[in-house]
C-alpha cells in the first residue's frame, strides 16, 4: 500500500458507488492506493487471468467468489474491536438492572475496564457478552441500535468515526472485484447482524453477502405481529474452523480469492487454496507504527502469529506488510 | 395454471437459461402456462407496481426479494419427498453394517418399507435419517453422490426425473422476477445440502440463494488437504418457524413475495407479509387430481391444513388452487 500519511491511508470513508465510481474513471488504473509492486502484481495479474476469455485459468462469472474478514482486514481494529466498544457501553448502561454483573466474569471486568481480563475466554466470551447484552431485543431493534451508534460512535484513540476507519487500498480492491463480476462476501468472526446494518453503505456489500457469528433467533407473535427475538445463546462461531463452516453453509462455493489479516483466517485461506484453479490469497500484516497500528507477529497485541506467517511463506500467500510494500513513489491522486 | 395435459404441467424441466430465453422471445407475455384470471392479475401487477419507476410502491433493486418453498412449490414432493427417496436406498445400502437400525426406529420401519411410521417423527426424524445415513462422508464427496443420483433416479409413481417433475408455470414466475432485478431464494425444509448441486441447473438458482435445513460440518484435515465432513448431528431446521430465521441467516432481509404450499410454510408468508410496502404472498394447493395428485386440506395426506386455509382467507393471500384457477383456454405456445 502506497505512503501516504496516516489520515489518508485510513481515514477515507466512500461509499461503494463513489468508489465504483472513481475507479471507471481511472481505468488505466483500478487500485490507484496501492504502490506498483509484487503485491499490486499479484492482485491484478490475478485478476486479468480468471476473467479474461480463453485463458486457461478463467473462472465463470457465478464462481467468482471473494471472500473477506472485517475487523482487521477491511477497517481498523485498534485500539479494540468496534463490536466490543458497542458492547462495553451496553454493559455499562445495563449494569444497574444486572446487579450480579459486579461479581460475574466476564461483565465484572468490563464494568472495572479492564478489557483484556474480560477477553481472557477469547472469541467465546466476547460473544457471549454481545448476546447477553442484546437477548430480548427483537431483530428490527437491534438493528436500529446499531444503525443509530455506527452513525456517531468514535474511535477512542483516532477520534474518528469507526467508519472512517476503512482502509482505502481495500474499498479499491472490493470496487475493482466486483466491476469484474466477482461477488465479494465479508466472512467475519463479528456478529453477522451487528455488521450488515452498515456494510452496505461503507462498503457496497449487501446484507447477504455477509457471514459472521450469530445468536440463536426465536421466531414469536408481539402484539399480533411476528417479529424475530435475539436469545442470550450463541448460535454459530465465524472464526477460525468455523470460517469453512461459515462459508460453506451461506455461500455453498469455495472462493477463489481470500483476504484476511491474523490466525483467525488461516483456515479459511487454506480452504480456498484447496481448490484447483488460480487463487488469491492475502494477510493484511500490521507493522506499520508510523501511520497505523504495529500489532502482528512479535507483537504483544498481536493476533498474527509466528506459525501463520511460516505457513504463509510455504503457502505463497500474499502477506501485505503495512510498512513495506508501500515503496515511496509518486503521490497518489487525491494528495 | 393453465388445463394442459398432466405431462405438460409437471414434466417440462427446462434449465434458467432456456427459461429466460423464452421469457424475452415472448416479450408481450411473461407467463405463458398461466391462465388469464385473477391469480395471474395478481403477479403481473405486483411486479408491474414495485419495478416502475414512479410508482409509490416502487422498490429499488437491492431489495427485489423473493423466496420460494421447494417441496410441493417448485416441483413435485408426491408420492414421497425425494430426499426421503435417496434416504431410504442408502438407508437399505449401509444397512448390513448397521445390524443396531434392524430394532432402532426409525431404521426398523424404514427397512421394512413403512416410510409413515418412520416419518410419524415428523421433520426431525426425516432429518436424523438423513444425518445418520451421509455421516462421516466431506461435502465434495456428498456432492458428488447427490449430483450421480439426481442425474437417474425416478418417480416411483410417474416414472419420470425428479427433475422432469418440476412445475412449468414456477419456472416462468422465477425467470419472470429475475428478469425484472429480483433475486429468487429457495426457502426449504430440504437440506441445503441436497439441494445445492442441482438448483442452479434445474432453476436457475446459485448455491448461495439456497436456504434450508442442515447437519453440522466439522474442519478437519484429511491426507494433507482440508475437507469439511459432516456429523451426524442436525444444526438447524429450516421450516415452520424456523423459515423466518433461516431467511433473516442468510438473506438478512425481508422478501417482498413468498411461495409455499403447506403448513411448513405459514411463517414465511406472515413474516414477509408484516413489512411495509407492497406484498405478494401465494400458497400452491395441490387439489387437482386428475392432472397431478390432490391432497391439500381435507386430503388424508395433506400438509396444508384447513387453519392455513382460514388464514390465508383473512390475510388474502392468494391461494393457487391447481384444478380451478386455470380455465380451459387457448393451448399454451408449445403444445
Amino acid at each position: 500500500m502506497k505512503t501516504t500519511s496516516k489520515q489518508n491511508l485510513l481515514a477515507i470513508a466512500l461509499v461503494g458507488a463513489l468508489v465504483f465510481t472513481s475507479v471507471h474513471a481511472r481505468a488505466q488504473d483500478p487500485l490507484p492506493a496501492w504502490n506498483d509492486g509484487a503485491t499490486k502484481k499479484s492482485i491484478t495479474e490475478f485478476v486479468a487471468k480468471v476473467t479474461t476469455p480463453g485463458s486457461p485459468d478463467f473462472v465463470p462469472v457465478p464462481e467468482r467468489i471473494a471472500t473477506f474478514d472485517n475487523d482487521g482486514t477491511l477497517w481498523s481494529e485498534q485500539p479494540l474491536y468496534v463490536q466490543l466498544f458497542f458492547a462495553i457501553d451496553r454493559v455499562k448502561a445495563l449494569a444497574p438492572s444486572h446487579p450480579e454483573w459486579k461479581t460475574n466474569e466476564p461483565f465484572a471486568a468490563l464494568l472495572k475496564g479492564d478489557v483484556k481480563a474480560a477477553l481472557a475466554g477469547g472469541e467465546r466470551g466476547l460473544l457471549e457478552i454481545v448476546m447477553a447484552t442484546h437477548a430480548g431485543m427483537t431483530t428490527e431493534e437491534f438493528n436500529q441500535t446499531v444503525k443509530d451508534g455506527i452513525a456517531t460512535a468514535k474511535n477512542p484513540k483516532t477520534g474518528k468515526l469507526f467508519t472512517e476507519m476503512v482502509y482505502q487500498p481495500m474499498l479499491e480492491l472490493l470496487a475493482c472485484l466486483r466491476a469484474k463480476g466477482f461477488q465479494t462476501f465479508i466472512v467475519s468472526g463479528g456478529g453477522i447482524e451487528f455488521m450488515r446494518p452498515w456494510t452496505e453503505q461503507v462498503y457496497g456489500i449487501p446484507p447477504e453477502q455477509v457471514v459472521g457469528s450469530s445468536g440463536k433467533l426465536k421466531y414469536e407473535m408481539r402484539d399480533g405481529r411476528p417479529v424475530l427475538v435475539k436469545l442470550p445463546e450463541i448460535d454459530f462461531i465465524n472464526d477460525k474452523d468455523g470460517k469453512p463452516v461459515g462459508i460453506q453453509m451461506h455461500i455453498g462455493r469455495r472462493p477463489i480469492a481470500a483476504f484476511g489479516n491474523s490466525d483467525g483466517d488461516r483456515q479459511m485461506l487454506e480452504w480456498t487454496g484447496a481448490g484447483s484453479g488460480a487463487r488469491l490469497l492475502m494477510l493484511v500484516h500490521h507493522d506499520d507504527a508510523a501511520r497505523e497500528f504495529e500489532y502482528g507477529a512479535k507483537s504483544p497485541i498481536g493476533t498474527f502469529s509466528d506459525a501463520l506467517m511460516v505457513e504463509a511463506r510455504e503457502k505463497n500467500w500474499n502477506v501485505i506488510s503495512m510498512k513495506n510494500v508501500g515503496q515511496p513513489s509518486s503521490p497518489p491522486n487525491r494528495e
